[in-house]
């Protein structure tokens, strides 16, 4: 068993860590931190982790580097890049929630998240952690930087297009939908049910810091200067996220070749399912799992691939592909501890 | 008072105007009709409206004819333009919630509709009913085609950049969400509660029969050929919609001179609030109301001006609309009986 | 017109006060006030209520009783009895949503609230503001003590039973469920959208603080030293309260009986239903309603009467009682501004 | 691995059977019937099965039998007495999750399902499947009856100060709240999206099937003659059940002796959690999971001990405690294939 700590394991995409390092069969949890809730019991702040009996610790990286070999993070941006060098000096492998290490130009950082970054010598060595589009990358890397939630949707929805050499226009846009998860624990009036519930609403429309984060990986894929347009928005669910992705394409592919695209990109993929022509990915259907949902339909008249992925946002989005990229840094079977859905309904 | 039928009132829209004549202060309600529910008393069907004592009859035009002076078409489409002539030709005004009168092409509506149409020189008296963009054509028509629900946020979100031609090219990304009593009272695996509840999904990409109304509507307002790309998402709650759309325009506009364009287009209506610069539109703030909300955002970096608006898809939507057409129609106050909101919260 | 206060106007009460004032045909919003919120505009906190101009300002009894002749107390209680005597000094008629004047011993008060009472003089003349059950008091009156959503529920469940002497045990199971709505706008884990969807669950249980008021009621009606065991629950839905109440009754009484003390009881009541046999009321019936909707079941094996009865928490069991009551105690007519239900599903 | 059928596993229960089979460390799932829908793939029908490559067979007894060492039943009542006989006629382990094996007087089934009973000799075999008050009778047994939902959370929280002999009241008022899902997957206006959400209900008022299974269950603990007077409601959720539990007991109960009674019923129960005074269970918190959470407050001023018990309707209350009752009958450890809850918010 690999002995593992989470770090900031009090959020909701810590506690996800947590029960998913629970569950898993490579994976031994020995240590939770939080600085909010240094010395409460995980079972208390989350009774659906109720065999669990750690309880939080404040963070150290002595203390997290003598009892594991694997840190996952889970701490708002500039905390990750602030703990991660001592973990990383210590010999652990770092697999990091956080946007500290996403993004290659510490400018484009600074420029969105008004932050310094402090940890620039690590950007190089880190390795964007989405399996599906870079897998190779991942075996043996000892910094893994998770894609966000919408990113993660975005990019698959449009990674197979842009590589097939389709697309013809810079310009993407991307409608987005996220569940009230996806702003985490902390209390709002945004988030206070009464104001949630039976309504939607855009939110950081045009200003949303995954934006770069998007098109940086989508001129790695093979777009020319992408231009991205990104509206969030936040409906009533707790779990899930539907990207919505429009692509310009070559007027004269058919609707069989774009989805032949995707199916063939795809194959083979544990996470991944392709949708039938005519059939739509529902978030319901990825609630509690690990798992992307991918609807494909070209619209002939006005030569747009309309691409939708749906995935849970705390589990594909974050805790669930941490894991599975952890699983192939550290050389275990891909799906360990990720086989089984959450629900069916 | 005025005699009023609702033809179609056992559904949500025909409920939805049931319960505004009744509450309306010129109205009265003398007729319901429904084919499936004849003989049931309105309040059996729906509890809310207690008050209520009428039975619903199976449609006649004559004994429409002869209570009442308005009648409100709540039927589904190709049934409208079946009762619309029989109701003008015995003087009654007709404001129609259908698709029928909406798309002045035969042809359009034939290749959208996969159905004839049977009351083609009727066409060409219809107003389209969208009061803040078309009220000039309203005050003595006697047939009324009530926008669609997508086409009504759309439009109002629209309008006033394509008339303040600033809006640079044909193609209009349209992508937005709609509540679940959108779909109707008949019961299908989409709208069973399991399914919808804590799930997005996408529907009739590329391919929702309100793309041809938009682009109509868009043309009318002055954009030369619009190419519509229109996605439909339905999340879960039972009322409201928004409409996000993203319109290209010209790199010289500031993000002031937009929101200023708004602010002037519906400065003074009765039923619309332009959020202030920073301030996002959501559906619960319009729930059971007939106001319309709007968001307006210049993403400066791609050139877009994206304009949210949130209606309440049985109110403004659809039965809202109709009774403030109605209003204008016959020369009435045109917020009476839609004054008071549903609810704060 | 008659000049109306809301004072405490930004929580969910004074909200949903200021919107039935404001759709009153013979009130006159001229002062909303709150402390916490003092110089926004109530169309900014409260987006629904759009059309509305003022601003709150800083409780100041001087400035209350300068402009208004009705003042509704939508405050904590203990803020209640604070503002009160002031209000009554200065002429007003005082219509209070707190619980500072509804238990008579203040002794009970400040058992089950932990503060003393710092107004005892005007419990005599207080009355208790459930019009179907005590009407009589209210026309003339100064001062209405508005019921607790709870207490609304649940009396009108048990009342008609324990009038009619049916009633054979002094011992009453209430159990009910309310929306989120009924905590207030105040954040908290409990209300966080998070926390609540998808999620029931008890609070409170054996020591909610309606307790004694329901208590107190229940003797008024006639049954001897009743002893009232309650639990309140909450449920996924923004508003509505649903109590269902356990009476033993007299092993004699038919289920036709027990049916018709209900119908001859509420015959005549604008806001109360009883539901046909075999029919339950449903809180998604009286939404954004004033209304009362009523089940009665007897469970013959037992012995048991199974009263159900469903309101809106915010309406019928906050802000539309106490305008109903205000109608009577100034002589309108009852249902004044109360009249269209907020929605039909 | 040992071989595996669900029957009827097209349903809510059989399709959360099937998932829990596909994660189950000990099984190999290998047949899947459904009569509605023979010959549809698994991943089709429930896309969160996307992995399973199986597709529903019709139900043939020889074909089960060959297949399969044990068969999960999930059809209605009448269909599991009809089925079962072959079955274990053919040598296979029964774990049923039907009404068909609960009662062990014919009669008294026949009174409540309106049916008689056509396999009346094996009723005196089958073992009642709730682990936690009944673990003995389970190894080896052939024939497991699994309790319903509600009785379930009725029994597990009743059965501790029944059996503590506490209780002096043989009548016992349970009230209840489940999820939507637990009507299953057919489509009913009860269970569309636009009635079931923002609304709560009670049904089937004194008159669920589930009371006379909650009364011999209650009299196998112990308690003489117990009435239960039995409320369920319907509230606005997908998964879930509370359950609370009204149990007059001895005025000399003390609220700790109360409490440690609880505890101690239950330590070392693997799924099981007493929470702590002051602490509610909460039906998010068991979502996904094979979790029972249980609360105990003494109301002394009433003498009431109001026992609250939150399950997953569709895990403990059907498909995982069918797989918890299969481990033990088959000698596997208890908790194989049930120790990761589905999530943790």
């Amino acid at each position: 068993m690999i002995p593992v700590a989470v770090i900031g394991a009090a959020g909701y995409a810590g506690a996800e860590l947590t029960r998913l390092v629970l569950g898993h069969p490579s994976f031994e949890l020995k240590v939770v931190t939080s600085g909010q809730d240094e010395g409460r019991l995980v079972r208390d702040l989350y009774p659906a982790l109720a065999g669990c009996e750690l309880a939080y610790t404040a963070h150290s990286a002595a203390a997290v580097a003598e009892a594991a070999k694997v840190a996952f993070l889970a701490v708002p941006h500039t905390a990750a890049m602030a703990l991660a060098p001592a973990l990383l000096d210590a010999g652990l492998t770092v697999v990091d929630c956080s946007a500290d290490f996403r993004l290659r130009d510490p400018d484009v950082f600074t420029a969105w998240y008004a932050a310094p970054h402090t940890a620039i010598d690590l950007l190089e060595d880190a390795v964007y952690g989405l399996p599906e589009l870079w897998r190779d990358l991942l075996p043996g890397t000892r910094l893994v930087a998770c894609p966000g939630c919408y990113p993660t949707a975005t990019l698959l929805a449009a990674a197979p297009a842009v590589r097939a050499g389709v697309v013809v226009s810079q310009r993407v846009v991307v409608d987005a939908i996220s569940g009230v998860s996806g702003a985490g624990r902390s209390l709002s009036q945004a988030a206070h049910f009464v104001n949630a519930t039976e309504s939607v609403e855009a939110y950081k429309v045009g200003s949303h810091r995954h934006t770069p984060e998007i098109a940086q990986a989508l001129a790695d894929l093979g777009l020319q200067e992408p231009t991205v347009v990104f509206t969030p928005h936040l409906a009533p669910l707790d779990r899930g996220l539907l990207s919505t992705v429009y692509l310009e394409v070559d007027p004269t592919l058919s609707a069989e070749e774009a989805h032949a695209i995707y199916s063939e990109a795809y194959a083979g993929e544990p996470f991944v399912t392709v949708c039938e022509p005519g059939v739509q990915p529902a978030t319901g259907h990825v609630r509690g799992s690990n798992r992307a949902h991918i609807g494909v339909v070209l619209d002939v008249q006005s030569g747009t691939l309309i691409v939708t992925c749906a995935i849970d946002n705390l589990v594909k989005g974050t805790a669930g592909q941490a894991v599975q990229c952890a699983n192939i840094a550290l050389g275990l079977d891909e799906t360990a501890g990720l086989s089984t859905p959450g629900a069916v309904v």
